[in-house]
C-alpha cells in the first residue's frame, strides 16, 4: 500500500505501523483522531482539523505530547514521503498502556499517530454516477449521553452492523437514527435533506461536527439558500426532493434512493440542482488560499 | 512484562505482539473478546468463556479462522511459554483490513489473536480490605439498542469517562445506568445487590452476561438464597445492605461506599455476610474438576 504512518517519532512504511496490542487504543477503543485530506497537492481546512483534534484530545483527558505546530509537520512530511497528490491524511491519540497489572488509565502515556494514504472516497464519481444507495439502519446511533459524537471516536460496531444490514437489503451505506425517529449520521459522513429548491438541513444533535458538514452549511448560506441546522425526523428525509451526504471521504455526494425509493422521485443518476450546485461550490473551494495549504516539498 | 502473545500464527513476547495501524479492530473497534482466567494453575469455566467467544464472533459476522480445539491450545501454550500460575488470557478476533481503497468490511480478512498476562485485578484483596469505592457515573452505558452489551466489546469510552469521574469523587471505580435510573454494569464487572439475608438481585438488562455473574447465580441458587434476575434500580441500589462486583478479574468483589456512603452502613473493611459467604464459595469452585482444567505443560 502506497503511504507513510509516523509513530514512536519515526516515519515508517504502512506495512511497518503496528501499535501494541496492549495499548487501551486497542483494548477499550480509548483514543480519538480526526482525518483531513488533500486535494491536487493541498490541504483542504487543516486548521479546522487541528482546532478539532485538540478539542477532542481535551475532551478525553488525551495528551498527545506533540505542538500543534509539530502536528502539521508530520501531516505535510507523511503526504511527501508517500508521494501522495490526493490523499487522506489522519491524526490519532490513544490513551496507551497502563502500568502492569494495573486498571487505571492515568498510568498510561498517551500516544501521538499519523498516517496518510491515497484518498479514500466514501464513494467514488464512478460509483455516484451509478447512483449512492442509502438505507435507514436498524441499529441507534450510540446516543451522545454514552459517548459525544463531536469527539471524534472510533466506536463504530452501530455503524458496521448498519453497513451490513446495508448490503443484505442491496444498499451500499447506512445512515442511523436516534432510537426515536430522528436522523443522525453514517459511517464517516454527515447527512442533508433539501426541500424545494432552497431549504437544506441537517441533524444539529447527535452528529459530529463534521468539517465538510460545516463547509456545506457556509456554501448554502454564501449561496442564499436557507440553512436549517435542527432535528430531521426519518419521515422527513423520505419526503425531501434531494438528500446528499458531506464527508473529508468526497465532499458533498448525492444520494440517488432512500430504503429502496428514488429521493425526489429522480432516474437513476441524475441529481438534484442543490446537490449539483454545492457539490461544484465545495471542490471550487480547493483552490481558494483562505481553506487550503501546499503540502511541502521539503523534509520536515 | 510477563506473558505471552499469539498473533500471525506465531507465539510472541508482549512487548512484539502488535497490530496494524490499519486493522478495523483498531481504526472502527471492530472486534471481539473473551477474557478467561487461569488460578493456582488451572483454566475455571473455559469452556464457557469458548462457547462466548463463538457467539460474539458469530454475531458480528467475524470468523477467526481457527477451531476451538485449536483456540483452547493457543491458550494453554500462552500461559505455559509465559509461565504464569494466575493469569488473564484474552481472545480476540478483528475484522482485519480491507482491500486498498475500500471502506467494505466485507473485503476484510478476520484476524485471530490471544494472550497470557498476570492476573488483572479489578482490586486485589489488599485493596478489597480497605474497601472499595464505588459511584454511579454521569454518563450512560452503550445501549444495547446501539452495541449488544452481550457480544463482548471494546466500545469503552463510556466506562473511561465514568472512571476519570470516580478518580475525581476519590473513589476507583464506576457503574453506569442505563439512562432510565436503572443500573448496569461497570469497566469489567457486573454488579449484585443484596437485600436483607436472602435476596440477591443483578441487572437483567443492558449488560454483559458474565461469567462470573453466571457462576455467582449459580452459587446463590445452590446456597438456597433468592436470585432475582431483573431492572435493578439506582435508588434500589442505595438501598441495598451489601453490594458486590463479579468479575473474571477477582471473583466476588464487595463494595464499601457507593457516592460515598456506607453500603449497608457497615465500617469500612467489614463485608456483608451474604457477600462473604459467596466468595468463598466461588474461590472453592476452583478446585472443582467440573469447571476447571489443569493447564497443560507440554508445548501445543
Amino acid at each position: 500500500m502506497q503511504g507513510c504512518a509516523y509513530i514512536d517519532e519515526q516515519f515508517v512504511a504502512p506495512e511497518d505501523a503496528k501499535i501494541s496490542i496492549f495499548d487501551w487504543g486497542f483494548l477499550h477503543s480509548d483514543a480519538t483522531y480526526d482525518v483531513a485530506h488533500v486535494w491536487q497537492g493541498r490541504f483542504f481546512r487543516l486548521d479546522d482539523h487541528l482546532d478539532r483534534f485538540g478539542a477532542s484530545c481535551r475532551a478525553l483527558r488525551l495528551d498527545p505530547g506533540v505542538s500543534r505546530q509539530r502536528m502539521r509537520e508530520v501531516m505535510h512530511e507523511c503526504v511527501r514521503r508517500a508521494g501522495l497528490t490526493d490523499a487522506y491524511v489522519e491524526l490519532l491519540c490513544t490513551r496507551g498502556q497502563p502500568a502492569p497489572g494495573s486498571r487505571d488509565p492515568r498510568t498510561c502515556t498517551n500516544r501521538f499517530m499519523a498516517f496518510a494514504i491515497p484518498f479514500v472516497w466514501i464513494a467514488d464519481p464512478a460509483r455516484q454516477r451509478r447512483g449512492i444507495d442509502l438505507v435507514v439502519g436498524t441499529p441507534q446511533r450510540i446516543p451522545a449521553s454514552s459517548v459525544d459524537p463531536r469527539v471524534k471516536n472510533y466506536h463504530w460496531l452501530d455503524f458496521v452492523t448498519g453497513l451490513f444490514e446495508a448490503y443484505e437489503r442491496g444498499a451500499e451505506t447506512v445512515v442511523l437514527t436516534d432510537g426515536a425517529g430522528a436522523v443522525t449520521e453514517g459511517p464517516g459522513f454527515n447527512v442533508f435533506a433539501v426541500f424545494g429548491a432552497r431549504t437544506v438541513v441537517t441533524p444539529e444533535r447527535g452528529v459530529l461536527e463534521g468539517i465538510s458538514r460545516r463547509t456545506v452549511i457556509e456554501l448554502v448560506q454564501a449561496a442564499g439558500l436557507e440553512m436549517q441546522v435542527r432535528r430531521l425526523g426519518v419521515e422527513e428525509l423520505r419526503r425531501a426532493d434531494e438528500v446528499f451526504l458531506s464527508s473529508t471521504g468526497g465532499g458533498v455526494i448525492p444520494i440517488a434512493t432512500l430504503d429502496g425509493v428514488a429521493v425526489g422521485g429522480r432516474e437513476r443518476g441524475r441529481f438534484g440542482p442543490v446537490s449539483e450546485r454545492l457539490q461544484a461550490a465545495y471542490w471550487a473551494l480547493h483552490d481558494d488560499p483562505r481553506h487550503t495549504e501546499p503540502v511541502r516539498m521539503t523534509a520536515a
